[in-house]
């Protein structure tokens, strides 16, 4: 059957009972392909059947179809024309493991952080309207993604706009974990309620009917006999917002997958019979672990340490914490601004929060982070997971502007760990520091296997080191492309080039004798940052500018992240991409330096104060090379 | 009466009808300090008998009390400490128009951007908690206000974690303008349905019950007799988060802003007999204006044209573009994000959609500019008005960082208006892009003065131009500075120094020709910003070093505004304080350029390669200065 499917049109063309049996089929696919793959798999699952209802039901790609979040895409993509690039899924140069209006006009909207669909939906429902195009807009959003404030101010929005617009709930009280907060409790409420036929009469207004929504539902979203009827009745309604609440189940179909779901929300390759996933066996603990103990062994000397987190409790490690101080941790489900604010209000009474939240979705929080911690100076504690690039899920989950929109705000002190000890102290550093905002940042994965302190110890404030010392070339890193610069130093060395590798751990405030020092007695100075423009190296050089140093002395450039988005491939591809591996850094240094010593061989040296006994063995290096 | 409270204890021990007395008094010194400072009029009326029944009944400051965006603090500020100050508000060094922490213990938590009080308010009350002390928080917010993610955020926690809070809902049905939206009608049924008595015993639920929070009301906020018996009630209430609906008239009890709120939200000092407003005579139209007669030009010409804001109608100048084109303008309410990704959706259909929000609420954007907008690389346009400082209302609303959070995204085009005429071409050049998005910022208030173009002209994407010519130094101007740098050029002309100034116009893609160009032929290059580190001059920075350009060559400085928040004042005064003006670009160059001379008396002329002819002739201006 789903071998027949060439386009959604062949999909409108059957009958009731041979969608019921596609859903079969699309639903063992979608598990061969992730069980092949790894990914996302608990919520495709889900929407099985509420994928080919829409499809069948609404003229995709005329009407539109916005998956919120877009992990549970997968069917999705396999019934519009993408199934035979499925094995390429989430690798470099496949199929994306989110929507993506690049790869395929089914995908009107790419998503990947949550809660965009009904603003973006209502966006093209105006643009249908303003076009003068009859056309359909349906967004399908999880009850965990309904948390997050967008979500509502886009239904506040829809309620008054009285455009045509579908919106389906798709309730399976799940985010990535069990959903919190009182949304939860309330649709668990109309579920029970809605169940008993007497209290359907007692007029209750639920929340979107409150909204000015017209609700239809709950329905089982697992069934098709009901799902194909209704859609077709909703798709002729008056226009107006339509909220169908349908409540699925994560993983549906899928035993392994239902009986636990959050370990099957995003998975490896695994054995479909025995649900066992592929193991690569770590070589190192992850960064998140690292934190995670770190974080509780503080919290053990500190009552006042209270951990924070927005419905990423295990991608952050909160779910540790939370086991030994449930009291004193606080998931607030998808919720960044909210979390931000309410660390900002623990810290004015005294605690000491810590937010846990990936890098990309502190973005949420940047106006929390600017107007409540950073201008009223509180000291909230940002742990910053994710920073960097992070392999499959691809640019939308790329940690790359924290830096920047972080260390060029006043009062604020941002780290980054260079590896999982460097972690361990930054963490002592952060619940010490009670004089202002702290961040440090740290990379999703493994670390680099370093023997762990048996205690952390708060770092001084501004205060980089210098790991290996050289005469010629400084690079200073801030992260975790230390261990880069150190096999480029390695690279280097063959050149006779002689290299100081540095690990400046602030980003802000800077350590300024540091960087003099590296400056004075080098010829090249390269900063080295997981990224983008305006972060580490723009501070040094603001620095350097300030100071006069830039006028005539050593040189210097920045290696951030390039200017446009990396899309999916392993973290090394992607750094590789970036030219941020020790190869281009050794790259960078011998291209830097080589017009040089062609000057030296023709005798038009430069008058650069000092460092001209350096210079001789550098054009033997680039000789020799 | 007003005379004998000294502090919050003496207002506790006044009888009901002292306390109604008081009320009066406290509206009429209200008035009287505003008529003569200027700043937020009605929303202070409003809340009169509130802030009165709350300091009677709770035991602030130990008791929290947080006021939700905090322009309708000063009645509270009169009664706490802060009378004698208040002829100093929103003055360089007074009393500022929202709440500071730094400035009274009765003043917890400091705001300015809406919707954080429900936020911050939950870390009081858990940190109440977890420290062991019993204290009440309360949270006043407006309906305006409510209609913000954030706020949903809050409650959706709140309502699950069951610790002591009150809400007090200020409903008076406006934010700076009517409220619109779902809400805003929400809130009118029910204060209609509670109207009618039958209608409360159907059971329905209204939103804040659906969220798991005690509701009660709606009750008249200017009636005391109400609200000092409920407000002791609900302080002996069990724990648990309850919404207390105040229903308050803005500008309430001075006729003048009662007709006319939105007109009396912020005003110029005025004549409290005739409501008349002392107007400064403009000398040129303000920024605002001119954005919006231009995009009501291009929106003629181009029928794909929205406008989108998030209610900064009237501030914006969308309220000139909704009067023509109603059905293409949406005001979203306080919901930037919303707004954004909205426009995103618009923007993806093929429209044409320009989001008008100040620098400093965009902020609240910031991921949906990230996600929805520079990673689908999505021709949204964004006006952003107030960017840089703005004067009486603070560090919270200047517009300090948009200039790096935009400019280091990929895909960005980003400008900045140096007078009118140039926000005119601006506006066209924005329209006319359509391969991506694009922004523009301009100042708060009047222009130069300039005559406006006929007819906006799209500019190339990605030049700037040079205003005037000079020899030794280039000024590279980034925004309205560039009046500044022409006069910093008058002021060095003294001393013999030449000076070339540049309008750079776009921060992304930077101008490289030109750059290129004023660095070659100039001993010192200077960027000029009305914006944070790691903006225009980090880009400048990044792409000399990118270019080795900074070896040895041209001195080069970078003007931003300073790493700490700058505080009240008249632009002029802030931007003083930022070492931004003229005199301080021309003591920058004459400090650089001062050591360089004296090692031309001394004779130890570095090699700079060319430009020795420029340097006798600043060593004579030197001499002379």
């Amino acid at each position: 059957m789903l071998d027949r499917i060439r386009s959604t049109q062949d999909l409108r063309s059957l009958e009731h009972l041979e969608l019921v049996r596609l859903a079969d089929e699309l639903r063992a696919e979608t598990l061969k392909v992730v069980s092949e793959t790894g990914g996302h798999l608990g919520s495709s699952l889900g929407v099985i059947e509420l994928t080919i209802a829409i499809h069948a039901v609404f003229d995709t790609p005329h009407d539109k179809l916005l998956w919120d979040v877009g992990h549970q895409c997968y069917p999705h993509k396999i019934l519009t024309g993408r199934r035979e690039r499925m094995s390429s899924l989430r690798k470099k140069g496949g199929i994306s493991g989110f929507t993506r209006r690049s790869e395929s006009p089914y995908d009107p909207f790419g998503a990947a952080h949550s809660s965009t669909s009904i603003s973006a939906g209502l966006g093209f429902s105006v643009g249908f309207d303003l076009a003068g195009e009859e056309g359909h807009v349906v967004c399908v959003i999880g009850d965990g993604a309904m948390s997050a404030g967008m979500a509502f101010e886009a239904l506040n929005n829809a309620g008054s706009l009285g455009r045509r617009l579908i919106v389906i709930l798709n309730d399976n009280d799940m985010s990535i974990s069990p959903s919190t907060g009182a949304l939860a409790r309330h649709l668990s409420r109309i579920r029970q309620i809605t169940d008993a036929p007497e209290a359907a009469a007692t007029g209750r207004h639920n929340l979107f009917q409150n909204f000015g929504l017209r609700y239809v539902g709950p329905i089982d979203g697992h069934d098709l006999h009901t799902l194909l009827p209704l859609l077709r009745s909703l798709k002729e309604a008056d226009p107006g917002p339509i909220l169908l609440h349908a409540v699925t189940r994560k993983g549906a179909g899928y035993h392994h997958a239902e009986a636990a779901p959050d370990k099957f929300h995003g998975v490896n390759p695994f054995d479909i019979l025995s649900g066992t996933q592929v193991k690569t066996p770590a070589k190192a603990p992850v960064y998140t672990k690292v934190f995670a103990n770190a974080l509780i062994a503080e919290a053990r000397r500190d009552k006042r340490i209270i951990g924070i987190t927005a419905a990423m409790a295990a991608g952050t490690g909160i779910d540790l914490f939370q086991k030994e101080f449930p009291d004193r941790c606080f998931d607030v489900g998808i919720a960044e601004q909210h979390a931000v604010t309410f660390a900002a209000g623990l810290a004015a009474s005294g605690m000491k929060p810590f937010c846990a939240i990936y890098s990309s979705f502190l973005q949420r929080a940047y106006d929390q982070i600017v107007h409540d911690v950073a201008l009223q100076n509180l000291p909230v504690r940002f742990a910053i997971d994710r920073a960097g690039l992070v392999g499959a899920d691809g640019p939308t989950h790329a940690g790359a502007f924290d830096i920047g929109y972080l260390a060029n705000l006043p009062n604020f002190t941002v780290m980054a760990a260079s590896d999982e000890a460097e972690l361990v102290h930054m963490v002592s550093t952060a619940a010490a520091h009670d004089s202002g905002p702290i961040a440090f940042r740290y990379p999703r994965g493994e670390g680099t296997g370093i023997s762990l302190p048996a205690e952390g110890q708060a770092l001084q404030i501004g205060r980089g080191r210098i790991v290996e010392s050289g005469r010629h070339v400084a690079l200073l890193s801030f992260g975790t492309r230390l261990a880069e610069c150190l096999s480029a130093r390695r690279m280097l060395a063959d050149y006779g080039i002689s290299v100081t590798v540095a690990d400046a751990r602030f980003a802000k405030p800077l350590d300024t004798a540091l960087i003099a020092e590296l400056f004075a007695n080098h010829e090249l100075l390269l900063t080295v940052e997981e990224g983008a423009t305006g972060g580490f190296g723009a501070l040094v050089l603001h620095y350097l500018a300030q100071k006069g140093m830039l006028d005539g002395r050593t040189r210097i450039r920045t290696l951030t992240l390039p200017d446009h988005f990396i899309a999916q491939a392993s973290p090394e591809d992607m750094y590789d991409e970036a030219r941020l591996t020790a190869r281009h850094i050794a790259g960078q240094v011998r291209g830097v330096l080589a017009p040089h010593v062609s000057e030296v061989i023709n005798g038009h040296t430069r008058a650069r104060g000092g460092h001209q006994d350096a210079t001789p063995q550098v054009h033997r290096a680039e000789d020799r090379g």
